[in-house]
This record gives C-alpha cells, structure tokens and sequence, in this order.
C-alpha cells in the first residue's frame, strides 16, 4: 500500500519536513473514510470536522490565520507554487497532509470534478458575547443549508458581526452550506442561542430586534437607522414562532407586487440587510 | 396491466368523463419514462416540456389558464376537494390525466417524498417585443439554475415585466429551476435573445441599460430613477461579457464590506431589483 511506503519513509533521517505527507490511494484507508464521512450530520458530530473544498478556500482560510485539521491534495496542486507553499507550510504546522489520486478526492467531495485541494476543519462556533456589531443577522429555524450558507456569504458582504442561530437549524457546516458560504464561514462569526439567551443579549446590550414578518408593516423610510440591529429571519415555510415576534421591538415586510407570495429567504435576508446598511450610509464599505 | 384496464374501460358508454383517467403503476409506462426523461435537457428538448411539482403550482398555473398536457397525481390527491376539482377539470381539458403509484411518483420526481400531483406543462417563452414595462432584468450566461429561478422569483415579486436570457443560460425548465422559482415561472414573461436583439430592444423604446459589474461605481442616490430599465446582471464566474458593458449606458456595483469579495448572482440580483423599486415607490406594492 503507498501509505504503508510513506510510513516507511518515517525511518530515514533528514526527511522530517516530507515525510509527515502521507500517500493514500485506497478509498477505504480509515481517514479517507472518516472525510468521506463528513457528508453527513453523525460524520461531523463524531468528528468535529466539516469540509471545505478549494484551493481558493484553504488560502482565504490561511489568512484568516485558520488551518485545517487535515488536507488532502492531488498532485496536480503542486504544480502550482502558491498551493505547493500552502502544503509546506501547512506539513510544517503539523497539518495532517495527504497526498491521493484525483478518484478518491472525487470520492471525498462526491464530485465528477472535485477540487485538488480539501481541507477538513475543526467547527468553531462563538458566543454570543463574542458577536458585537451595528448588525447581526439571527436565524430561527432555517431549513435550507443553501440559504444558510447564502445568509452566511451576504453578512460577511454587509460586515455584520455576526449570525445566530436560534432554535432548530440546519448544520451550518454540512458540505451544502459551507459551499453556498463561498468561504464566508471562515469570515463570519457563527453562534448558537435560544431565544431566552437572545433576549438577555438584547437586554444587556439595548439592541433594537427586527423581526421579517408577514405581520410586519413594509419597511419605509420612516424607520429610523438603528444603531445596533439583530435582524431575524424565520423559517423558509413557517417564519418566525409567534414566541419570537412578540420579542421584537419592530416587525418588517418587505413590499411585494405580482403573484408571487413571498421571497426566497436568504433573497429576503439580502434585501434587508442592504437595506439597513443603505441606511447608514454604507459605513465602512470598501471603495 | 393496470393500464390496459383502464384502457378497456374506454368502451363503456357514459363513462366518457372518467376514462380519460389512465391508471399505470408500471414505471416502464412510455408515458412515465418521457415524464421520468424531464430531468435531462434531452428529454425535455424532445418534448418540449417540463415537469412542476405539487398541488400548489399546479393551482396556481390553471389561475393563470395555464394546463399542463399531462397530469400525474396519486389516489390520495382525490381526498382533497381542491385536487379532487382541479383533477376533474383536467380531464374536461382533454389533459392526459394519471393515476399512478407514489412509488412511481416519486421515480418521477426523484424525490423519497413526492408530491402528489405533478404536471408536465409546454415550455413556452415570450419574444422580446412582448416585455414591456418599468423594470426588466436580462441576464447574461448564467450558469446555476437555483439562481435562475430565485431571480423569476425575485423578479416576480418586485413586478418585474420579464426576465431575459441572454447568450448561453442555464435552462430555465430545468427541474431545479422551475422548483426554485417556486411557480413564478408561470407568471413571469421569459424571453431569450442576443446582445444585439437586446440592444436593438433598447433602441427602440429607449430604456436604460444597467449593468451590474465590479467596473461599476457604487449604487448611490445620485442615480436617477430611470422609468424604463434593463437590469444585466452577467455570469456566477465572470459577470458580464465586455462586449454588454460597453453597451450599458451604466455599471453599478453594491457596497461590500468584510472578506466576501462577491455576492452570491441571485442575492446580488434581488438587492438591486429592490433598491430600483424602492427609488420608484415601491409603486404597485400590494398593501
């Protein structure tokens, strides 16, 4: 097995910087196996882990100074020098690099075309008294790992401090949502609260809760920019519990024409936030 | 063959009305192998048709006098008066109406939870001559059908009198767009065109062109409220061509902040449908 040649290479002295990369061809080698895992929810409470695919994401997560528990490659990446740097420097940060063939990394990703490089990272979430910003976007119920992902790339666009998930969600580090995250999973930070903890957060903080409700009156000038704004979106079928409306300190709608009944939630999500963000002048915007 | 029977029933004098009913569980049915086919571009090339999922579409297509030409539902459809109304409608259009098994509903749809009533519906496009109204969104080359068809959605919502595909799309009758557009499909003009139908479109009725690109200058309030816009929104990848932004009498980009260095296509497209409707007044907004 090219694994058990690697290993052996372990023995020869002076090869301590190449010899942590292991070579694994076989789909079924355990750690293989534990990657491929991580498709599903029990593979990513079992270990921690969650899967982000990309050169472009490895490297946007290196500068971000986050470095993934294990990386797999194909040896095309290291014909190019910036991916050939990233493996070197993620061998010598003690990173556990594997090198494979192309099938299996098609295999991990469950892709006819997969990426040449993957990493697999720890989940991180914060708390809650790590979020403080003008804008934290909080989510109750999502359903949908595309729009959470989507939700995740558009708060990070807006510079919000944070998304909070409230209640029963979707895993915000499922393979869907972390490519729909575009890398904003990295970027942004990701906490889990009830609503109780919410509203003590919001106490403690006097922030202004907005809630997206068809029982909302539309979203006019006449609003007044509040300094610090938790928008929070409901669930793609349900909306928002009747417990967490009754919170909120405003309750929004969005205009709507033509026969559609509503919006997409993470479009939904988009609109106001651009929105609250218009009506602070689009502070802080890159030029 | 639970097919033939029905077929037989067909002699039966006054039974007219219920024995256009054809009753087939087997999935090897050529009837369900050309439904089965619509998941692929092939199959729905050669029949020029499309599936739409679930009572709901279906009611409201026929609110838009739109049936489908075939109609597959399974038996616990009829215990809904509303399906049970909708499926006896059908048959009086001379709609190819089916009972099936949810076995074979669910091959159909792909889906281990089919729907129970699913129709395959004509693909029908709009010339471009036909769109005509304050706001008009084209996109060029995209790629993703769940964007597709979020931005029928959006553009539905927002009023929009169509949306046109420009250059090489996605196709918008494709299972995943038409689920994602949740049935503002059937309500929204599609046309497709060229750059230079497009720009001879514009010619003609002296519409503003806006383009959305990373050339662009910030969306600020400086812009006018143009009446008549096209809104060009240009490939996931690589956005617009550079052919269609030296054609566009101005490019706009939204503020971003954080470490995102784009937006998601259909999120991007929804902020910008929003923000020209609310410089118009939200003008037709439901109340």
């Amino acid at each position: 097995m090219p694994s058990e040649l690697s290993e052996n290479r372990k023995t020869h002295a002076g090869e301590r910087e190449r010899i942590m990369v292991h070579h694994i061809t076989s789909a079924s080698n355990p750690l293989i196996k534990t990657l491929k895992g991580l498709h599903a929810k029990k593979g990513r409470a079992e270990s921690g882990l969650f899967l982000a695919e990309g050169a472009r994401l490895a490297l946007e997560a290196t500068d971000l100074g986050i470095w993934p528990a294990i990386m797999v490659y194909a040896a095309a990446a290291l014909e190019r020098p910036r991916l050939q740097a990233l493996i070197d420097e993620a061998e010598r940060r003690r990173v556990r690099v594997i090198e494979t063939s192309e099938s299996v990394l098609g295999q991990i990703t469950k892709r006819d075309n997969p990426q040449t490089v993957i990493g697999a990272y720890e989940q991180r979430l914060s708390t809650l008294d790590e979020i403080a910003g003008a804008t934290v976007v909080a989510l109750e119920g999502v359903r949908d790992p595309g729009n959470l992902g989507t939700i995740l790339r558009t708060a990070d666009s807006v510079g919000a401090a944070g998304v909070v998930l409230v209640g029963e969600c979707c895993d915000p580090f499922s393979v869907e949502a972390v490519r729909a995250s575009m890398g904003s999973l990295f970027a942004v930070r990701l906490a889990r609260a009830s609503l109780d903890e919410l509203l003590e957060y919001k106490r403690q903080r006097n922030i202004t809760l907005i809630g997206a409700s068809l029982n909302g009156r539309h979203f006019g000038e006449e609003i007044p920019p509040p300094t610090q704004t938790v928008l929070l979106m409901g669930n793609e079928q349900s909306g928002l519990s009747a417990e967490i409306e009754a919170a909120c300190d405003l309750l929004v709608q969005l205009p709507m024409r033509g026969r559609a009944d509503s919006l997409n939630l993470a479009i939904a999500t988009g609109v106001l936030l651009y929105d609250l963000w218009r009506r602070r002048g689009y502070d802080g915007a890159r030029a």
